[in-house]
């Protein structure tokens, strides 16, 4: 048997993953099974299990690379020496979910919407859901610190409360994009700026 | 036959709406049949239908039961003469989740998650959604306008646009409650107090 390189295996993975989130577009984490998922990435049952072991693992990494990237964002925002101010950094997070959103392959935010609802019925999704989130807003602690610090937030306030704020501007954001359908980064930042100090 | 008075119809309608808000929060909307509903209410198939032709039915009525009280709120708010500051309106808010959240009966903010899952793949539910978002959101919108006439909110920005950021800290709340499960109305409104002007 030929050697399985690394790149294989990579491109593989990458198959199963975009597979079940066809699957959960179509159906919904709840429905979506392992069958379902083999299916659709027509390999075999014993390919697919050498990669992941069940569909709660499937879900970890579709979540592990959606939500990478917007950290990598958070990377260079809190990188400069300059201030950071939290509607820029909003801006720019708004901006990469409405771009990820249109690409090929489907829509990742409605793959999050699908996962914040089978997280309260799934105690692994949960877990999955929580630490991807509580890390994500770990950021948002950091930006609220730098905010404090450059004088543009209330030193006085805890900044995990401001963060909490922060946060929640963005399954506010994609809820709305979805379900209402008119709103953009362009008119969610006008928003923004003119309610944020 | 005795003639069924209209205090037993309400009656029976909340037993159904009830039947199914736990079927719902048990296993999601999508996997929800009315047969799951029927057996969950203790009522003849006869009996639910004539009360609801199809499960659509029953989440416009769980939806109009959660958001008719928010609307309400609204109304209350909006009714002083004095200055309607977003904050104290958005505190109003988020309380009124919390504790409608807690009641007995299951969270309605559980039911709320399903919902935006289950509009993503069902049209008619996304249609129900989309129109109580959107009328909850020109309430948002009023009290934006109100605070551009009192000079809270800058007042050459799109009150549409306000609206939209305002509306958006409730899914954010919601979320963040149930997910990461450490925000309350006192943390969330510390955080939104300390970035609104």
């Amino acid at each position: 048997m030929p050697k399985v390189t690394e790149e294989h295996r990579i491109a593989r993975r990458a198959q199963i993953v975009a597979a079940a989130r066809s699957c959960v577009l179509e159906q919904g984490f709840h429905k979506t099974t392992m069958a379902d998922v083999i299916a659709a990435s027509e390999l075999s049952a014993g390919a697919v299990y050498g990669y992941f072991k069940s569909k709660e693992e499937i879900v970890a990494a579709i979540a592990e690379e959606a939500l990478s990237a917007v950290d990598e964002l958070f990377e260079k925002v809190l990188v400069t020496d300059g201030p950071v101010h939290p509607a820029m950094v909003l801006e720019r997070v708004l901006n990469h979910i409405a771009e990820i959103a249109d690409r090929p392959g489907g829509d990742v935010t409605r793959i999050g919407v699908q996962a914040w609802a089978e997280a309260l019925r799934n105690p692994v999704v949960m877990e999955i859901a929580g630490g991807k989130y509580r890390m994500l807003r770990t950021r948002f602690t950091e930006v609220a610190r730098r905010a404090q610090s450059d004088g543009t937030i209330d030193a006085g306030v805890d900044p995990e409360h401001v963060a909490q704020v922060l946060f929640g501007f963005v399954p506010g954001f994609i809820l709305q994009r979805l379900i209402i359908g008119d709103v953009s980064p362009e008119t969610y930042t006008a928003g923004l700026r003119a309610i944020l100090r």
